[in-house]
Formats: C-alpha cells, structure tokens, sequence
C-alpha cells in the first residue's frame, strides 16, 4: 500500500459509520474501519485522531464558516437575521447529504458520549455566536437569546429534515422553522 | 455519632460547594466534604451517591415539578405559555437562594465534565416538555420548539440573574427575557 491513497478519507468515513450502525459505536474498532476501507490502521490515523474524530471532525470548519457568514451579514440585520445567515452557512455544509447525516444521527443518538459531545459542539457554536453579536454592539441579553434560539431552530429543523419523508433542502427547512418560531412567539 | 443527624444533608452540600470553590471539584475528595460537615464519609454516602451529586440531586425533582407545571396549564394555552408556566416552576425551585445558585454555576463553569452534565439535564428537560407538548395535541415541530426555545429563554435568564447586581425574583427575569425574546423575533 503506497503513502498515496485517493480517497482513502472518504472511505474509511464510509466504511466507519456502516460499522458503527451494525455493530454500534462502542463494538467498533479503528482496525476493523481501516480493514473494511482496504486501508492500514496507520493510514486511519493520518486522516482522524480516533474513530470519534470520523464524526466530528467538521466542528471547527463549521464553527468557522457560521461565525463568517454572521460576520459578513449587514450592519443593518437584526440580530436573528445575522443568525439565521449563520445557519444558512451551516446547512450550506451540512445539508448535501441527507444519507450520511441520518446515519450519524442514528450513531449519534444511540451512544450517551456521543450524544454529549454533540450537546457540547452546539453549546460550544451557541456562545461563538453570541460573542461575535456582542462585538457588533447587540445587548448581552439579546446576544445570548438569539444565538441559544437559533441553535434551538437548527436543531428542531435538522430533526425534521433528516426525518422527512421527501428529500428536500435544509436551508429551506431552516427558514420555514425560523417562520414558525415567529408565529409561536407572536401567538402565545 | 449517632443514625439521627438533623441538618447533615445541608451542611454536607455547603461543605462540598465550599470546598469546590476552594479547591476545584475534580481535587475534592468524599472524605474532605464529610470532615469539613463533621459527620462520616458513609454519612455523606446515606445523602448523596457521589460528590457529582451534591450539585444534581435536584435534576430530577425539577423535571417532574415542570412537568406537572405545563400538565396544569389550561388547555387553551399557547404552547410557549405552557412551558412559560413549567419555567415558573423551576424558578420558584431554583430561585430561592441566589448564592448558593452562583456558587454551584462557578464550579459547574469550571469542569468540562460539569458542565456536559448541566447541558444534557437541560437538553432531557427540553425533550420531556416536549413530549409532553405533543401529548396536549402541539404540533411536532411547533412542540420541539417551544420546548427548545423556552430551555434557551431559561439558560439566559438564569445567566442574568446570578450576575445581576441586585437580587431580583429569577420568575421576574424569565418573563422579561420572555418579552426580549418576542421583541427579537417580531424585529428581525
């Protein structure tokens, strides 16, 4: 096996998440991955540090891109306008591929660790956000509240999309979401 | 000493917060929090099953008295005013003793392990209302928002209050975080 390997990356994710959904997350080993890619351990780990890294290992890209695209929104936007900019830009890269979101979902809700590291990636993306609206002069109060309710509509919204019976367009599930937040608070 | 010891409950949990504060969670140890209270470890052990408790003995308590809250509100209530009134309810459990609140959210702050079980008794909390939204005949989304959204209201409300110069009843600043939030969402 030659240090070069297209797409080795791509298929030990592949190979990882169909494992971790037959055998669980827990039963799963990095040798058993690197074996069902046709890749070596030692190639498994110049791609990710551990076999949890194969699920989370878009955080900070994420992390980074939501925080662009809030920043990049106008002076003008409300502060739940330059949020919903940030989620647009999330979904952006997390929405290309329902297949693989759902099966990390299913990983992802069957084990307590991973369902932790998932709350904490939020919480962790959350109060990014609510920094950066505070450096664009946005109150403490409504800095905190519109980056928690606009974690808490992506999470509703991703739900549904995964879950949905037609494949349609996460950005799309986002902002009819956001709408409906609208009318909930409006109404009650 | 004797089986009988009024008030070891309370000194022990004032014990162990101190000492937290002084030393840090993760360098407490069972036997300091119970020499400090002046009882014996298997004194500590007949309260709390281990010193991560002393900090979440409520959790569950909580939940079940929101619960009852939201299960009490009359039918005709929108679904955010009916986990407005589960809020309520946990304020007037958790509002009674702002110190003690700071004191338990400073440790809390201070460890990663802490601070994911904090996460994921209010993300539980968040699932049970709900599910118990969606038992009154909420709509699905409609339910995992206000849900969602009445936890974020919660986090900032509370986070206001213990740093809040004077000491106001946290029912008080959820309502008015209540109202941001409407103004938030009917602006932007």
């Amino acid at each position: 096996m030659g240090r070069w390997e297209p797409g080795a990356g791509s298929r030990l994710r592949e190979a990882a998440l169909a494992l971790y959904l037959e055998r669980g997350f827990e039963q799963t080993m990095v040798a058993d991955i690197a074996e069902r890619a046709g890749v070596t351990a030692r190639t498994f780990f110049r791609h990710f540090a551990d076999k949890r890294e194969v699920l989370f290992d878009g955080s900070s890209e994420l992390e980074e891109k939501s925080v662009a695209a809030l920043e990049a929104a106008p002076a003008t936007a409300s502060a739940l306008d330059a949020v919903a900019a940030a989620l647009d830009a999330v979904a952006g890269m997390v929405g290309g591929d329902r297949e693989f979101a759902r099966t990390r979902q299913t990983v992802i809700m069957a084990n307590a660790d991973l369902r932790e590291r998932e709350l904490i990636k939020l919480a962790s993306m959350s109060a990014v956000l609510a920094d950066r609206l505070r450096r664009r002069g946005v109150g403490d109060t409504e800095a905190g509240l519109a980056a928690e309710t606009g974690v808490a509509v992506f999470r509703v919204a991703f739900e549904r999309w995964i879950n949905a019976t037609e494949d349609r367009d996460l950005r799309d599930v986002i902002r009819e979401t956001l709408a409906q937040l609208r009318a909930l608070t409006a109404a009650g």
